[in-house]
């Protein structure tokens, strides 16, 4: 059973937000969600659905979790009064932790902290999250919209999204199969994703030579206000499908979802300490807003790279043997994707050329 | 392996939180938490741990999942800077949730937002979460300290909290065995828990005749701002105590959690719609603070019932057999409780006599 529980003040809103969200809370249900047909307190999840899948496909099942919030796209969101997609956002970045186990994501949750409960708002962000769901296979299991009046401003508001996965202990990647000599791929992001817009709202809207959201730099097809809020990428099919194909080979050695800290901080806690990761910059293409950032904000390279996936989404680290036939896949699929360094022997180092 | 997510500008400050909230943590991993020993981007909990417990206990297990924030009590755990029993209301609300259902809560996550990150403000919120989180037994599996500048003043912050439990779906507790002549029992709450301080701060803070946090008002052996961080009762060693004595005769027909909407609004959610629950407010204690936000605020009578639990944090719904035993069975556990109504024909009323 699926709830989406009532809170706040006005209780007449209240209902009518229930039951404006609830379409999209259902075409998220998968089969496996107990439906009892009433509002309850907590969702409910059938593992073991169809009947037998848990004894035939796992020997031992490892759920796999995640939380996080949007950090301050949030307010590009709310400034721009765009709200369809920062829900995606917020998806993707529990989804895309989950995936980097090898988990299969399996249901998710969220709460909304608002200031004034507006129906259209929250049916907005239910919307986008309800496409993230759809996208990554999860179902949306509860969640909650709070009336906050002290904390937020009316018309603010800020999200947090659960998510929960499933993985055989023994296909769990844990990064220690990763060996000298393996490569790194690196799958294309959609653009900012989710991090670094403190530092992108400083370099934009805080100097003496501003910009603003309905302005079009050069190097954008679109405003700067439309590039900010280009929703996070989901890998969930990507990294599933050649999970799936080298189910038994096993040549996926580590995968690193590239978010706060960048490459340089999210690569190396998926290896062993023993071996650096070697990353050649001209291998793939930075997209324009990122140059576009720096540029306004005067922000060294490093920091650029410390701060932003510059380009990067999602990093696999697979076996030389198989990086061809995997970039092939991916290609087919169609997730852009290039081999972007490869591990050598050092002490937990991204060393970037 | 478990994760507090690095977020924020200041690395070296996050990497103090990421150490500082460690020992916490710990403090309440089961067995059944996989420790890989490095940081990851999301938690693992074995299911089937000790092995062949899955197979054993479960023909089809259930998840049951939930999703709250505070509300606006973090209002006044800010104003008073008493930050180490909020956590403890943030894993209440979820595992609260979770076992009106019947299930045994497995894990917990949580997000914290804040204007400027402070090493010791989290380290105190993450005790409160560890506390409640080891009188739940249920591991802290994850989590994000977010620093969000634009969206909170300095010192200000909120939490969200995502509970997961486990139920075998035979004893999944959805209602339908609730018939006409059960009987009502009642927990005692202590106090507000996390539950209408919208109006809790009109009514003390908002008037010409405004009371302050450290004030002792007539009736309270105590300041009101200690009386109004009083955490919210956990209730999962009792419940689960007593679905256990009754695992094979499944007397408790119907659990509600009382949260926000009281009584009236939580009790018919849980029952057919043909049924009827007839409370008799004389039967249990209202505790003195209600009396004291009723009297501040001029609150009617009704609009306390429908927005406070009003004394009772939890009801259960009971075949009349077993409900002496059951009564003994809480006072036993020194849960005080009550028998407080009774079901009788109708249309999913809540009647206060």
């Amino acid at each position: 059973m699926v709830t989406y529980k009532e809170a706040g003040v006005d209780l007449q809103v209240a209902d009518e937000v229930v039951e404006r969200i609830a379409g999209q809370v259902r075409r998220t249900w998968t089969p496996r969600v107990l439906n009892t047909g009433r509002g309850g307190f907590a969702g409910l999840f059938q593992l073991d659905y169809p009947r037998g899948i848990l004894r035939r496909e796992y020997r031992s099942p490892v759920l796999v979790a995640a939380a996080n919030g949007v950090g301050t796209k949030i307010d590009i969101a709310s400034r721009m009064g765009v709200l369809d997609s920062i829900g995606v956002d917020l998806v993707a970045l529990c989804v895309n932790d989950l995936i980097v186990r090898g988990a299969e994501p399996l249901f998710f949750l969220d709460t909304i902290s608002l200031g004034k409960k507006d129906p259209d708002q929250i049916e907005l962000i239910l919307k986008g999250i309800g496409s993230g769901c759809r996208e990554s296979g999860c179902a949306i299991l509860g969640g909650e919209a709070a009336e906050l009046p002290g904390l937020y401003p009316a018309g603010r508001f800020d999200l947090s999204g659960f998510a929960v996965g499933v993985v055989e202990k023994s296909r769990l990647i844990l990064g220690d199969r990763v060996a000298e000599g393996d490569e790194v791929l690196g799958l294309a992001s959609s653009g900012l994703h989710s991090n670094g817009y403190s530092l992108v709202r400083k370099a934009f809207f805080g100097g003496s030579r501003r910009l603003r959201l309905n302005d079009r730099p050069l190097g954008l097809r679109r405003t700067l206000g439309e590039e900010l809020l280009e929703p996070t990428r989901i890998y969930v099919r990507p990294v599933l499908s050649i999970l799936q194909t080298y189910r038994r080979k096993q040549v996926v050695h580590a995968i690193a979802h590239i978010a706060g800290g960048g490459l340089p901080r999210n690569l190396p806690r998926v290896i062993p300490p023993h071996l650096d990761i070697v990353l050649e910059k001209k291998d793939w293409p930075v997209p324009p807003v990122f140059r576009l950032v720096q540029e306004a904000g005067v922000v060294p390279d490093e920091e650029m790279f410390n701060v932003f996936n510059m380009g990067i989404g999602m990093a696999l680290v697979v076996s030389p043997h198989f990086t061809d036939s995997i970039l092939k896949q991916l290609a087919d699929l169609k997730y852009p994707a290039w081999r972007i360094g490869r591990i050598v022997k050092g002490k937990n180092r991204v060393i970037l050329r």
